[in-house]
């Protein structure tokens, strides 16, 4: 795409970023998007940080474009995360689930480029006064960790579009290149994927948890965990539970207990564990791999195109 | 919009669709809609038979272009419903919130276009297979009733183009051109727009409701009465009373009683009204009558598609 602002930022070829993910996002996944033109992502919220230091290395040995580090901000190791991250010299960091302000000016000191992920127009334009370079708006439809307001991507982008400046990519919903049109229409300048990916043959996921995206049809995701924080996990067994469990706050964080979502997506456990996927994993129906998904995006982008007609 | 085939289904310029909305959408929003070269709808959700009828007329008065009826198949007169619109001459019947099977052979029989609402492709196979001309896809960013599978527009749309082949209208998070762009990428030949056409000039509404519509911001509905049927509200005093309700189905029905749309949105009682509206509602901040609408719509439209580069 040329001259669009995204591809400018991160130095890619396409405006199609891969989420970083935990337990699905490794080395692996994230080099072969950026071999294929993308720009892949390490998903750290699953890695001690001598792992992420592990996979860093190895992506770097595995591409020589460009790719980024994604980092949950309230991570317990978050002070040993941005040290290796800045030791490593990484020089894009997608951060989530926390306060912008608190590490963005040590990041952008050293040369990294910020883009927080919100959930709302509000949280936007706080990240943007916190000085990130970029944003990701993420609508109710995304896999894991979402917004409280549970507004939906279509609805959240326009909104977010209308109160910064700063580059923009949307989230939640999509895996064809018809979605990425239909961002693009609304104001985006690239799209952040998830899910897609997750189910990739890259991906680090466990293959029962890929073969359970692609057994997921329509309706098989639910957001759940609104008590503690809402998370859109797949109607298993454990989804069951939480379910039955009543609403009271400390019952669910007893059932949760530690290392569920490592027991389901890494593990294979498809019974007791927390499989966290977006809305659109119902339309996802076969694991390709990182190559095969960019040329269908891109196929799939033109047609998107072709349907536009004038009104 | 040359070759459209929802144009063509309705004889219409624009594949623009005023949902039919209880309290908002009378004779004089409806004949609006048609004469600004949309298709306007009279909801008859909020009208007794007689009522029905008197807009009927006095919408043919005001327009000759087509316009047609929403009818929520679950209204308890609807055998009387159905033959006023076939007295009437009625030629486009929505029909929703019941099963199209009952109705749709009486209605075709008698040369009417009839168009279903549903909110999976489950119902949308449905639908299509009991004959109808047409399908509104609507997502749960919409306002009132809703899906229980909570599947977003983004998400909804490409899964119901994927199972059938009828034209497939786009509903829910649409009030700008943008947004119609977005819709017809993802294959929608059409939108349905609710809440824009709920705070114009020529709506039913109390005036103190759209003003509510416009106050409204970002995160400000929430889909609510989950126990007895899914609706979409503004996060009024009443809200907050249902959520403080706790979850039981009767004490919600005693708490809801008979009325409660009414008394907000028609009679203006934005503190125990019931405030149906959708998330785009965030969006929307000027009452401006529908010619005014359908212009800025259009200039939009033009945006969304420049908006859209080469990859």
């Amino acid at each position: 795409m040329k001259g669009n602002s995204i591809c400018e930022l991160f130095g890619v070829r396409y405006p199609i970023i891969q989420g970083g993910m935990v337990w699905c996002s490794g080395w692996e996944l994230a080099s072969a998007v950026s071999n294929a033109g993308g720009l892949g992502l390490i998903g750290a919220g699953s890695m001690y940080p001598d792992v992420l230091r592990g996979h860093i290395q190895k992506c770097k040995s595995a591409t020589n474009k460009p790719f980024g580090v994604n980092l949950p901000l309230l991570y317990p190791d978050i002070d040993q995360h941005i040290q290796i991250i800045l030791e490593e010299k990484i020089k894009i960091v997608f951060t989530s689930a926390g306060n912008p302000k608190t590490w963005t000016k040590i990041l952008k000191d050293n040369n990294v480029t910020v883009v927080h992920v919100v959930s709302s127009s509000y949280f936007a334009l706080k990240a943007s006064g916190a000085g990130v370079d970029a944003i990701v708006a993420e609508g109710f439809e995304a896999g894991g960790h979402n917004g409280r307001e549970e507004t939906t991507t279509l609805c959240l982008v326009p909104m977010v579009r209308k109160v910064i400046n700063i580059p923009l990519i949307a989230a939640g919903g999509i895996a064809s290149g018809e979605a990425i049109v239909s961002m693009v229409a609304l104001g985006a300048d690239a799209v952040q994927i998830g899910s897609l990916f997750a189910a990739s043959k890259e991906s680090s996921a466990h293959i029962d948890f890929k073969q359970k995206i692609i057994d997921t049809q329509e309706g098989g995701t639910q957001l759940s965990l609104k008590q503690l924080a809402p998370v859109r996990l797949i109607k298993n067994e454990f989804y069951e539970q939480i379910q039955a469990s009543g609403q009271d706050k400390e019952v669910l964080k007893i059932l949760l207990g530690k290392g569920r979502a490592k027991k389901g997506m890494f593990e294979g456990d498809m019974t007791e564990g927390e499989l966290e996927i977006g809305q659109v994993s119902g339309m996802i129906d076969e694991i390709k791999d990182v190559k095969q998904i960019f040329n269908t995006l891109i196929e799939e982008y033109e047609k998107g195109q072709q349907n536009i007609l004038d009104l």
